[in-house]
């Protein structure tokens, strides 16, 4: 692909920013408090918009509820709007509850799972209100114990559930089921993997997709082999980025292995998910456990950036005319020319060419907003995975 | 499940034993020679035989074709019905002529394709000619570097040659398509999993099922999940039982980790895949590199049967009741006692109640079988797993 | 072994508890609050002391400093003691504070490190008055991030804690070093497997010993020879038991892999493990998230017997004869036969001589104590990780 | 470090080729025989002299034996003089006889530790012919089931062996230990992780080093910590570079996650690893089971440098300023800025500055070579693992 087309794929890239990265994380041993921290859904797509700013690429962000609980979420709508960004996927909480401690939509108790069901579909109001497309449901549920529950039986609540959610999406609407391998349940997840995913999905129907979250696979699992698969077979709908060297760590997307986000994004662009029709959401679910959160995400989005452009990249037509002739080396070579080039100067210009700063990393340090926050948001409850 | 149930439903398991087993293996460092192993598929046959003469439970043996080829099948399943055994599954095997360097049914070569392609419609001729139902394919297909061929045109081939080998298949013959993690391919494998495997399947029709090798999964996978999921959704064809301790390490079965073959199979005593109009096929497909070979494969029939017997020991009414009532250790503490139970002694008298030794392993060791093929096996080429 | 012996063993067999199991645990996502949780490390200890009640074995209880501060340790020790139990390892905490996000003792900041020295040396204040044996140091230190810090700078930070904290133990106290590969740093761990530890502990001395936690692992890793290995080394210090099926999951001891349990206390057995003199200390390390506490301490404390009993039923001297002979299916067999046996009438047997219930579970049940502590830890503060 | 110094270290960093790499390889399924395959230890040395004639940083060729034996080395050693490289590194192998089955120096039966022995100090007689200073050891024993052998036994021989070859090395010999988690012993390996090997050598003294596989490490493994932990103490001898995705793949280094290969030579750099007077061996052990066997070398050395450039492009001093300052996402940022560099262009000028054309894939492709050993190598047998 030529510079003129990758930029304008590039143009194209929107990566949506998770609320709750903005607030406080951490591990199950501790939650460093960080100061500054957003103490409500406003003040968090304050600091999404900040994001924006400075990459133009984090047009909206996605709602955890009821982390991202409001009163009126026109109003959240408008705020957004106003600060230059827009609401995005709406993410299901059904794992915070202490009726949920063996599952919520799976639980072997049925007034649980109504309970449960009942979450997902206020869902679906909220999204009504938000404008969103996309309702992203990942379950916490599983087992910790051989024999604690029944494994059919929870898939046969899992589906009776996803069916009930499915039937209430208005037309333009989405149900996007993520899958994880470990975690929080131990023994098993109910959606543990791809297949599990994708096998609901499609027995779902059509605006039902799988989400893949670059961080729920079992070692050695080769994701982007998922991603051509489910880009085949029309079933990606989304992605949550993030990193990880060994469980679910939600390190900066890109940071523990970039080659592996090249590859994935390269299957993206053989797929054509690059193309707004394919409809793949590109979103960031990651913690910035002890890293400051603004300057964690501008930097995940630029990586996501800089991986897309050298997918952009590739020469397609080398790479092709190399794998048909059995060149084995030839054609990695062609994709390691592309990974090994420095597409960091492009990117400046293109930022430059959109009359954003070339380096946005520094242009946010340099705006004071980090000291600002600090000042102001002083009292109040710094937002957290509880709240 | 009292006793009589318990044996009445052991004496409808039949465990399928590989005719590979018999012959000389090892890994890409050595293969250690073993005295008295078979020289042609007739004496494979001979040493399969045995163990079903001392275990009651092996009366079929599966083939792998080259490796099994043999001017007149009929012959074959004569000598097989001969030694009170009968053949069972035919494996394809694509793996072993230069052509598949980088491929079989996948490979970017079209004639290379028809070429693989014309072998497995040849295994439904073998399959004709010994009755068998199930035809097994197990491709080593894939890639070890990043961009050596393109993922998606290698799941289009891949779907290309099933459908035509789907189409062939006789009104009474199914097509079990395995999966396999790594190796021999690094980078990626062309049905890295159960879902790639469930998705083809699906889409190939009814007669199209998964094999689950207990020993193809990436580290931390919960493989009786997959089991529950399958059975479930009717695809559930066979199992390739073995253990491993990293890799695909084909050790015996129930020799790693007993604890998690017990589980897989109470999630098939769960699915009624104990029944055989489930039609789930239980096969080994195990190495023996430094141990005997047919005591390995007589320690292995009883492993299944004691982690079927102690499955089958479930009280599946108070399991259901604990879950029901969300009594975590309840219910795993039902589980663990069948789990701890010495199954051994009832197995013992199951085994005499048919004229069987009690005790398998003694009643082989005494019969000089051993000593004989050692004795009578002398020239020719040993089996292995290149002829 | 005979009965005898294994009962004499057995006796002697002491399985020390973590007062932290009996407070709130839960994961990052949600921390699942249970009624009748202690609020103050008083009524850990007399929850503990229910386990030795039932079980016989549990006569120790260790203590996590701060979790369990008190103003007055002797008073805790005789309140202990009035319950039939002593106080045993006591475990620093350096990973709570906020001064601690990125490090402890391996912090860039040399007054961090100070801070948390100056804890550890406290906790030996804490062991003279305890009369505690043990300190137990596990760090969460480490790095999130490539670069994040030096990793040679922080291994020589940590040595000159080692040292400091060595410096000041009594005698008869050790410092007893743990491992983790994993969690809560993901990029680093400062002490991530045995082979740093034991590195560290050559060199400061004879009473600096190992601890194995057998959730702490890569996967695939074969922890029998690390205890194997430790013995022969005379570095093996204690055991932190529980159970993990992908990361540090902390359930149960034996829930999810028994027979590597089993083979564990094999080779303790095998290198005089058992042997008060060798001093290993065996202890719990667990959570019980979604369990009840005190059962779920008590049916740890039984599969730890279990097991054990299990390993002194091998017959050495027919798995040594199996081994020199290169038997590998009969030496197999010896440990199998093993471990297949049904000892739980054995231990109800020993039980009974003891004077307490064969079937601890169902005696604790019986008691009325869970409903007790229900009914009287009204208002306080449960106590939990954090406090 | 500036270009200068980059360039000038740069040129001391030799990487030494494994003769067995221009053999054929495979895996257990298949070796697929390439044409033009070396049939001698002469034709092997011929090969590996193309590789340093195009990289000009391939000065030495390591022999395994008996694979290399020759009868006389000493002319041996005069050819590869003549072709402008020298012998290096003296790989034993201990894991081919038949002998071997259950272990060469670990085997329970003295004459076979014996025997194994024996060719241990053989290859140190062929080390004072060859003059090499390293004599590598890489033993394939272990177990593949569970009670099969004495864990602590086979250290005691292992120890045994150690010594006794220790013993014989002259004063400027080393040995090298290599460590493997898994394979060919599927169980246990007798020296699985850094933590034995490193054990093992600080018993034998200064002369003992430990090698670290890049291939050979758990899931999870932080490889980079081993290397900058065995840099602290001395103990880092040797590398075996190589990519893998899942187990011991061989594959190119750099090919699997060249981010990964980046900081281990971040690393080394840290530790003065480039400096000769550390005496770290970088050494390729690798495989090219379906690429061209030369021109995969020249990748793998290419690699190498690229991986070393950007590592000793990392801005030190911002980094330690960074680290001290607690500044994670600003230290991160230095890392990657070095490793997002693209250093082809300076490596270019570097070969021209050495006279070597910068573009080797492109300059060995153009020479002919390939066409003009397939033509040549008519009749014998081509190299491989076996021989």
């Amino acid at each position: 692909m030529n510079i003129d087309s990758i930029t304008s794929t590039l143009l194209q890239l929107d990566v949506e920013l998770p609320s709750w990265a903005f607030g406080n994380s951490g591990t199950r041993f501790k939650v460093f408090a960080q100061p500054g921290v957003p103490r409500t859904p406003y003040e968090k797509i304050d600091d999404a918009a900040q994001v924006h700013r400075y990459t133009g690429s984090a047009p909206s962000v996605a709602l955890h509820i009821p982390w991202d609980k409001v009163e009126d979420y026109a109003e959240l709508r408008r705020h957004a709007e106003q600060r230059g960004v827009r609401l995005g996927t709406i993410n299901a909480n059904v794992f915070q509850d202490d009726d949920y401690r063996l599952g919520s939509v799976t639980n072997p108790d049925p007034l649980i799972r109504k309970k449960a069901v009942a979450h997902l579909l206020d869902c679906i109001d909220v999204m009504d209100q938000t404008g969103s497309r996309d309702l992203k449901l990942w379950f916490s549920d599983g087992t910790n114990y051989p024999g604690q529950d029944n494994i059919r039986a929870r898939q046969d609540r899992l589906a009776e559930a996803l069916h009930a959610v499915y039937a209430r999406l208005g037309d333009d609407q989405r149900l996007i089921l993520e899958y994880k391998l470990f975690e929080p349940a131990f023994y098993t997840m109910d959606v543990p993997d791809w297949g599990t995913s994708f096998a609901h999905c499609l027995e779902l129907g059509e605006r039902a997709k799988v989400c893949v979250d670059t961080g729920h696979h079992a070692p050695g699992t080769n994701i982007e082999f998922i991603v051509a698969f489910l880009l085949r077979a029309g079933k990606l709908g989304a992605f949550d980025f993030n990193s990880r060297f060994y469980a679910d760590d939600d390190l900066m997307v890109g940071s523990a292995d970039p080659f592996q986000l090249f590859r994935i994004l390269h299957e993206v662009s053989q797929g054509d998910g690059f193309d707004p029709r394919t409809e793949v959401a590109f979103m960031l679910d990651q913690c910035h456990n002890i890293e400051p959160k603004i300057p964690g995400q501008i930097r995940s989005v630029m990586n996501v950036q800089e991986a897309a452009a050298k997918a952009l990249l590739v020469d397609t037509d080398a790479l092709q005319r190399m794998q048909n002739a059995g060149d084995v080396l030839g054609a990695n070579a062609v994709l390691m020319d592309a990974y090994n080039t420095d597409v960091r100067p492009m990117l400046a210009e293109h930022r430059r060419n959109l009359g954003l700063d070339p380096d946005p990393m520094a242009a946010y340090a340099a705006s004071g907003y980090a000291q600002q926050i600090v000042a102001e948001r002083v009292g109040g409850s710094p937002a957290g995975w509880g709240a």
